[in-house]
């Protein structure tokens, strides 16, 4: 396996700290550099480097960044290294979302690099054959690639209803937030609650959602969208519920799942009878379903993640990993 | 104001230290005696007794019972205050349902005293005409509280569609789980987790939840509900998701509740746009609402409670105050 | 009882919110205004009023002021209410010290204003006698408080050997550190952490603890104080760790605090055998006490109070109620 | 390296539970059983295995034991170990102390097999010479792993007062505890609480820890241990207050510290003003310790490790690495 030199930008988020440990233990990775403005001159955790401030970090000294920057900020840094020659896996939302206009829509502002758009969306168990070999990836959001875990053996299906809303009623941890701090992160704010933020279809996440469950369906009602600030520090549950249209019984849907990810070594569907919690996911690099049918038309479905690896960090590994035709759990099992 | 002699069955457990606290401050009431198998002889937090076994208790030298105990010990001891002539407020699950056979589907075993169903359900804000001055009342439990109370104003107007489900999504804090030690509530299980139980359709409330609405209205879809233990030890939010029929809109909701809830004095109706949170409620007496409109037919709706409190002690000292007809907030504002 | 009209300035930090929740429950008082720049406008919890900012403040309504704000500021808003003829409760640092010296040691700046100084400290217990009827009162420290208390019963019978270290190991909720964001306080920084920090004798509150000890007895070696945050949202433990010296016997301990607090209402001293633990003062206006012999020369003695109550606001209260001469525990209790 | 097979007895602990996951990435190990009585059949987590009861864990199929069991049972079973010839690593009590007379002192009862006694104390950083090819080592325990951690550079340099007592103020998160449900251990009792116990000189460690202690100096005076109940799940936190001979300055034990551990790869010493925290060990299999000098002869020590880890089964497994001859810190790095 040949050396991939990679960097990442913003390493000291959580996010960035958690894509620093997994790729400081990559077999195939060595890490040149991780940039902070805030830490710069720190040790950066888990390796064996200092941060540095973007401007002293060298794109000709790597093969791939990881941009775990804000977004705006990561348009920009996703174009220079596209330009650089070197692949990029974004984290942010920038190159999420298909079209300048949609981008508009949920993020209130004009695109900062139109011509980025559209580009490949990375969560592999469903989009796997369009990031093979690529030079670009957004990596996307937690609460999207926790829900659409959630869904994808459904829409595939054509399962849903169209007539009925697909709840989605989910809680984070609080390192879904960030690191900046604020009055809504301060720790006697957010101990002994339950907050439920963003709720409806307000929350930016909501585009990202639809976009690609209308890519595997038409059929299917609107995404109704609840998040929830838990008071731990990592873990994201997505409580789904969905109405099944006539042709399918919630009986079937265990066996849907079991298919859907019989082979997939980072999502572990749990056996009929069981219930996906928290720690099934918290740090791992994996996801975990459980399905619970309720009467003949309704499921109740609970999808779990760390919101810092298979919501972020370790999903762009695997993102990486198939970029550079490695195998795609390198470094994550 | 004339004094008011009270006992406390079960006065150990959560519930029944909540209970006692509240009644020990209640400037009509003077708490004569309150038992505990396991801490008897031990003092009484908050109140200047110790605890006695449940057969050292002097029925005859009080004027109301209420019932901190397990399901069916319960039942065995409201009959007995009703035979001595005392009044009876029952927390457990045992006078809840309106019929034995509705008992016995959903608490899986014969009810023990069938002669004393139905009983008044004491959820003042909806059934305050049937608690005044009456004998004995059931307090309902924590999941249906709360629940009822975000759905109440949308039931008694028929605004639900019949033909669309009813999500709970439910949280609870630790407490909601009992005193008696199990691994499921050993503290290095639950914390930093968050573990759904007794999802769909399985756990206990549902019945009464059903129960209670029907009374409301004909027309709804069936429940589905979602319990989740939470890493807090008190506080419970229901996270209320409904289809509303042809004749309404998701905009008018707002005034529905407002209207409904406008002169109450223990529910409390956040305003437009803000979010009810766990500290809404927490150590409070209060169950607090907040509405989210979500598309035209779509609501999203939470409701918060203390678990202990609303959820059970502070309802029961309502229903109480009811029972005798004394202002029914004495005590608890 | 006549009514005390009174205005709390820094309302929206967490000792100035609990403050406020004690006076608007105080049948003596009169909350006329609580201040706020960050959340002038907004309603104030637990008292029907909107917060305004300082300057819109009037002092000429009210007969007290409690000042919780920063230090400096506190003083010189401490000046002005003196200079308008309204007695002042500072809640600040700034008036605690003795001398601007001993200021100017511990905070690193000149007093702005020492003809301030020296004010009556306000720990009651130890210093009743100098606080009925003053106009200005310095409340103390969360840590001074909880190890004052803890060292009393001995320091004032010169109980300690001269030659040993007095050793405070402290351990305080996050509210502590104050509302203002920062990545000490996220949440996910103290989330199942424990962190120690101004450890040995740089800490500011070693000043004034050892200047109101050196006033009770001048047989005492230097105090080691090691404060840690805790991760919780209040309650503050003081484990302290003394020698005695020759006179003294470690089993004589438990009768010198029974004596010293046996009438104190706000001091509750466990029983031989017993461990004050944060759950026997959190959300209460007392401090407990309780005491293990070790030996025949050393003695643990575990403190514990709630930083914001005893710690700070209700501390405040029970000096207001001496300032004005009614029972010094109205309102709390 | 050859393949060392292993068998673990009380694998769903958590001191077991952690001891499974570690061994079965361990490059040397192969995991042949792990028992349960509560948990037989089951699967065990981060294993390919199902949980036995001890009666079918077959010891001719294993070349080592690791004892995960309480204290009585444990050295029942070392001794079967022994006679079968199997290499046994004791985490238990039951090896630790150096006579039976001890071992009655701190565990009120008789030694069930005295002949086993002394071991060697498995605490390689301190002990390493006595553990290499051994046949039994005994796993010490967390406080004293912790403690004893945070003393030896002192200790072996003679630096102690013998006139003062060592103070071990000790925090620990409630796994230490063990997973038998009890009230101490359930959620709502542990949560927002700090709770002593076992204070003084009472806590069944304080045998271990003065016996390990004193073989390495004559010289100091009595261990005054107070362990405290912190609501986390992992981690533990001793604060070690001493005073210094007069041949020693304060200022000299960073030095002192380095010195001692520079070669260490399991010891962590914090560079001078830094304090360590708990998440400098939680999840890793090393202690972490900071120094603060504090005036010419105090010091303020703390040493943190994962109660789990370098406090039970990464050390045990160290130990164990020992025995066998290969790295020390195979499978923990």
């Amino acid at each position: 396996m040949n050396t991939i030199r990679a960097g990442v930008y913003g390493g000291s988020g959580y996010a960035g700290l958690d894509l620093v440990e997994i790729l400081s233990r990559h077999p195939a990775i060595d890490l040149v550099f991780a940039t902070s403005n805030t830490y710069q001159g720190d040790p950066v955790p888990s390796a064996d480097l200092c941060f540095v401030p973007p401007d002293e970090a060298a794109l000709e000294a790597v093969d791939v960044i990881f941009l775990a920057l804000p977004h705006r900020a990561s348009a920009a840094m996703a174009k220079r290294g596209i330009e650089a020659g070197v692949k990029v896996v974004d984290l942010s939302a920038d190159l999420r979302m298909d079209s300048p206009e949609a981008y508009q829509t949920h993020y209130d502002s004009p695109h900062p690099h139109p011509e980025l758009l559209p580009a490949p969306y990375g969560l592999p168990e469903i989009n796997r054959a369009n990031l093979a070999g690529v030079d670009v990836v957004a990596t996307p959001g937690c609460y999207p690639t926790t829900a659409l875990l959630g869904l994808y053996p459904l829409l595939r299906h054509n399962a849903l209803s169209a007539d009925a809303p697909v709840i989605v009623d989910a809680k984070s941890g609080v390192t879904g937030a960030g690191r900046k701090p604020s009055l809504s992160t301060h720790f006697a704010e957010v101990y002994s609650n339950l907050i439920p933020y963003k709720t409806g279809r307000s929350h930016r996440h909501i585009g990202e959602l639809e976009q690609e469950a209308h890519k595997l369906t038409p059929r299917m009602g609107p995404i109704i969208f609840c998040p929830h600030l838990l008071p731990v520090d990592r873990g994201l549950m997505a409580s789904i519920y969905v109405t099944l249209n006539d042709c399918f019984d919630s009986s079937q849907a265990q066996d849907l799942f079991a298919e859907a990810y019989g082979s997939e070594p980072l999502v572990e569907v749990l056996p009929a009878g069981e219930q996906a919690t928290l720690k099934h996911a918290v740090k791992t690099n994996r996801c975990a379903i459980s399905i619970t049918p309720v009467l003949e038309r309704y499921l109740h479905i609970t999808s779990v993640t760390d919101n810092l690896r298979k919501g972020a960090a370790s999903q762009a590994v695997q993102n990486m990993n198939l970029m550079f035709g490695i195998d795609e759990t390198t470094g994550l099992i």
